[in-house]
This record gives structure tokens, sequence and C-alpha cells, in this order.
């Protein structure tokens, strides 16, 4: 582990809330999305935590993202709630689309708030992750960045669309699935190019629209990634588009930019859509909750395939990595550390 | 196409119909699932058509399954409800989930209704249609029989538990949805195995758990099926038995038996819930269906893959599919004909 470095969980957060408030965030927002994007590293999930803050942060001082928070409510009936974030990052967009959801479902029994004009928002399972606090079943689902081809399409005009779930257990750990539609991501072809490997077929296709082997068609020569489960996939990322940008009339397909496109059209405008449902309109909290222990166990149990030491449930992985990290601190990658010291640098700040 | 027997609509629904009545079911309820039956017929999905009328009928006949529906409300808040099926027919208790969710909807903007202790249902993607009436958004989750594998598990325990959606659109056809988890349905693999070929490495694993490229393994021979995106699919499963069996206090994994197991202990008992949303609390319902067009169009309008003819979206070959066996009448394997003659001679009846 010489390219790591353990960093502490609170003095990660913590650097990552004075960047934020250095360029203009009030501090309880730079609070909340600094908490968010160090638990993402704290819980194993990289790819979408503090190594996104130079961008984000790039994204601020561009002002390309609003420094402070504006979510208008567009329309509100009963357990339904319609939200405009005019831009705010995606990452307060969300949580105050959660907690929206949340709040109408302590009301209502079930909630849905539609968030038009975000952006991107980091970690998805964070959000739905918010209804355990009420022992709630939470749900969220966003629109995002092109990067994947449609089912007999050739061009990279759809995003991965991810899901996340999140459900209370009782003595096991609560359940948290989180994943995007892509087969694999674009990372894992840049990673394949640089090695020189090939790819299976089955994650790409070319610029034509033809299954690949080479990651630099598949990717950076002009190709697209496969949704997993072929036209079901395909079918569920029109489905996430349907539930959130065109529900909310917002941005979709080639209209968003990634985060590192420069976009002078102002937001990213991604969209996304929580609900939160309360488990005692059905067998009850208490009963639900055993029932999931009931559940959950089952499946634990049951046979392992040839060496497999264990069946894993969705999120099991990331609390244990959550709890470890806590104690050992975070591991950081070389590279990641001395992006984080730049910016630092250039905010006047130390890591 | 010497093997088929074309049918009209009309009267292949109404054979259904008068088989079902036959056995004892109400006149109204007859009609409701040989509709349900046909339509899927009509619409190209075979596999759960007419084809299982056979087992239906037997099973109202040994008492599985109850003549008469009994649904009756355990708990109803606001825009929530959870129904007991008792036992009732799958295709009814879900006609009438759907409808409840509808209701709720209209009054509330969204509506989620959870039915316990059902029953197979055929196809999923009819009952969130029924939704389009309304130009509301339908969505249904089930739990079903198992025939896959936990994620490192070995053991056939966990179903492939479909999900289906239905969405309004103004000038191009309605989006319906409908798939079940599995990479590829059981009969795959027993045709793969008919034919003497191999299937690829990823459709099933042996009873071992390990990768096959043996249908007979893969399969009969005591393996189970392969979710779609790995980890991914395994997980969504998961979280669509926790949506209804779990919530519902119903059966899971093992315990439900499929459609062609005796099962003295008396009904089959998968859980089903549904949704329905309205979009007129959020863009609003004719400006959602304008989007739609919209964003169908930049779809379908996107570039095609090489020797692809027409992108296409989901729903859109079932409709397809239904007008022409409208005008046409359903093709009929010679094989489904003779069980359906055979069925209607001990009934009385003439096809």
């Amino acid at each position: 582990m010489s390219n790591f470095i353990r960093i502490k969980f609170e003095k990660l957060k913590d650097f990552c809330q004075q960047a934020y408030m250095n360029v203009g965030v009030p501090e309880g927002e730079a609070e909340m999305i600094a908490d968010l994007l160090t638990r993402s590293d704290l819980r194993g999930v990289e790819t979408h935590g503090v190594t996104r803050l130079p961008i984000y942060i790039q994204r601020l001082q561009k002002g390309y993202v609003r420094k402070e928070a504006k979510i208008t409510v567009v329309k509100e009936k009963g357990p339904t709630a319609f939200l405009e974030a005019h831009g705010t990052m995606g990452h307060l967009a969300a949580y105050r689309g959660m907690e929206k959801a949340i709040a109408k479902a302590e009301e209502f029994g079930i909630g849905w708030a539609s968030v038009g004009n975000s952006g991107h928002f980091g970690v998805a399972g964070l959000f739905p992750m918010m209804a355990l606090k009420k022992d709630f079943i939470g749900y969220v689902v966003s629109n995002s960045a092109p990067m994947m081809f449609p089912w007999g399409g050739r061009e990279r005009i759809i995003g991965n669309n991810p899901l996340a779930y999140a459900l209370p257990a009782g003595r096991y750990l609560p359940v948290v699935l989180d994943f995007s539609l892509g087969v694999v991501s674009s990372g894992k072809l840049i990673l394949s190019r640089k090695k020189g490997e090939k790819i299976p077929l089955g994650w790409a296709v070319d610029k034509n629209g033809l299954p690949t082997e080479d990651p630099y068609k598949g990717y950076e020569g002009g190709g697209a990634l496969a949704p997993i489960g072929g036209h079901k996939g395909y079918g569920l990322v029109l489905i996430h588009e349907m539930l959130t940008a065109v529900l909310t009339g917002g941005k979709w397909t080639r209209n968003i930019k990634s985060l590192y496109e420069e976009d002078k059209s102002g937001i990213q405008g991604t969209c996304h859509s929580f609900m939160a449902l309360d488990p005692e309109c059905f067998i009850g909290r208490e009963a639900f909750k055993q029932n999931m222990d009931r559940y959950i166990k089952s499946i634990k149990e049951s046979g392992k395939a040839k060496n497999v030491d264990e069946i894993l449930i969705p999120g099991e992985p990331e609390f244990k990595t959550e709890t470890k990290r806590l104690q050992e601190g975070i591991p950081m990658a070389q590279n990641t550390v001395n992006e984080l010291i730049a910016l630092g640098k250039s905010l006047g700040l130390t890591l």
C-alpha cells in the first residue's frame, strides 16, 4: 500500500468543507456536501468521492453551479412535490429532494419528489439511505450525461441513469442497492486501453454500432457503452429518463454535458426523482424489519458456490468498509492526495 | 407457417372465458382473465398467454386457486393500500391492485397498492397499461417462483421477479417496458438441451454454482439461471422481493412453488406491488405527453447501428404485433391448439 495514504474521515471532510466555503458556499451547505462526498470514500465508492472535489470546485468558480442553493417548489399536491433546483449543486438538490419525499411519507405513507435542473450528485445510494432514520424504504432515480447507445443505435446519447434503494432491517445491516445501468463504466475501458488489453464482447460498441473487443474503439474512439441485460437495460435507461427529465421538463441525452465538459449554457441540468415508503402502511415497521431479517438470513445461509466464503447482500460490502475506514482512516491514492494538495494550495488550505 | 393456425382474438378470448366459467369462475371475472390471457398472445407474448390456460384451469379444479375472487383491504392510509388476495387468481388480484393504485393516484397524485397471497399473473406489462387510460404512469413489481441463484450462491432459490412500466405518449405509442431479471428464461436452456447446443457462459451455473456451457447442468440438472448485470440484477431481484413479499408478509423463495408443482399447502402466494403516478403533479399531463414524443423522437431518429433498420422503443414491437394480429388473427402453434382442444373436450367446449 505504498501508493496509499490513510486520512481520517473527519479530517478529509473538514478539508472538503473548507474548500467549498472558500469558494463561497455557505457553511451549513458546505458541511452537508462535504459529508456526502467524504462518506463516498469512507464506504469505498472512491470514483464518486473526493476525487471529484477539484472539478466540483472548478465548476463553482466558473459559475456553472450556484454557490448558494436555490430550490423552489413548482407544484405540491398531497404526497407529491415538483421541485426546481435552478442549477443548484446536485448533492444539495438531491438532499432536499429526498428530504421532501420523506416528509411526505411521514404524512401520507408514501412520498414522491421530482427535482428538475439539478446536477451531478455523486453516490446515488446516500440519498435513499436518508429514509432509514425513519425506518422507511427510500428510492432514487436520476438521468445522467450520455455514455451508452440505444439498442440498435450507434450514437453515445443515453446516460447510465442510476437507481438506488435503501431498506431498513433489524439485526442485519440495512439493504442498500445502488447501481447504474451500464455493464461497465467508461473508466474500465480507459484502463484496458492503457494496459493494452482487449475487452469482452458485450461491454461496448464502436462508432458504427458494432460490438468491439477494442477498448479504444469502444469509448475514446467514438464508441458507446452497453446496457446491462441488452434491450432490458436499454429499456430501463429510457424509463429512468422519463421518470426524471421528461417528467420535469429538464435536459436529456445530448443536452447534458459531463462534469468535465465546458458548458457555458449554464447548468448541467440532470434531474432526479425520489420516493419514500412507510412499511407501517403494510405489514408494519417492526414486522417489516423482522421479515427483512428472515429474508436476508434465508439468502445468506443458502448454499454457497464453490470457493465462495459468503453470500453478500446489497450494501453489505460498503457498510463493512465504512466500519473499517472509520477506525483505520480512508486509504487515499497518492494521485488523488496530490490533486487535493494542489487544490488546497490554490485556495490557501492545507490537507 | 404450416404448424400454425390463425385464430381471431374474440374467438380465442371467448373460448378462454367459457373455460373459466365452466369450472365455476363468475362471468365478469372470467371475461377479465380471458381478456388478459388472450391479449398476451395478441401482443406476441405467447409464453404467458393461453398456452397456460390448461394449467390455470387444472389449478382451479384442484382447488389450489379460488374460483371466486376474495380480495380484502388490510390497511388503507391516504395514497397507500395493503390488500390481501387470499389465493385469488393472480390475474384478478393484480387487476384489482392496479385499479386501487390508479384510484389513489386520481385522488392524491400518486398511489401505491401492495397485494399479498396472490398467484401467477401472466404478463406483467398489462397491469401498468391500465394507467394509460388516465394518462398516468403505471408500475408493477412482483416476486415469483425460484429459478435463479443468489450471487455467490449455488441454490435455485430466487425468482426472476419481473417489473413493468407503462407511460403515455402523444403521437407515439405508449411506452411499455416489461421484463424479468434473468438473462434468459429456463425455456431457452431446455430448448438448447433438446437441440444439443452449448449455452454461452453467463446464462446459468451448475449445481455447484460454477458457470456452465451445458444447458442440462444449467437448469434441469439442478443448476440455476443468472441475473442480468451480475450482482446488479441479483440485487434488484432481492429488492423486488422486499417490495412485495417482505412488505406484505407473503411467501418468498423456496416457499413459492411453480405453477406446475403440486402444492397442497394451498395457494401459490406470490405478492405484487403497484404504483400509479399522475404527471399532472409535475410538468402536466399534456406537456408530459409532448415531452415523451420529443424524447422518443430523439432516440428513434438517432444514428442506427450497421444493418439495423429501426431503433425500437420498449413496447413498440408488442403494439405492432397487436395491430397485425387483430386483423389477421393470432398464429397459434399446433401443439398449443391441440392442448386447447383437449381441454375444451374435457369441459364440453369446442374451439
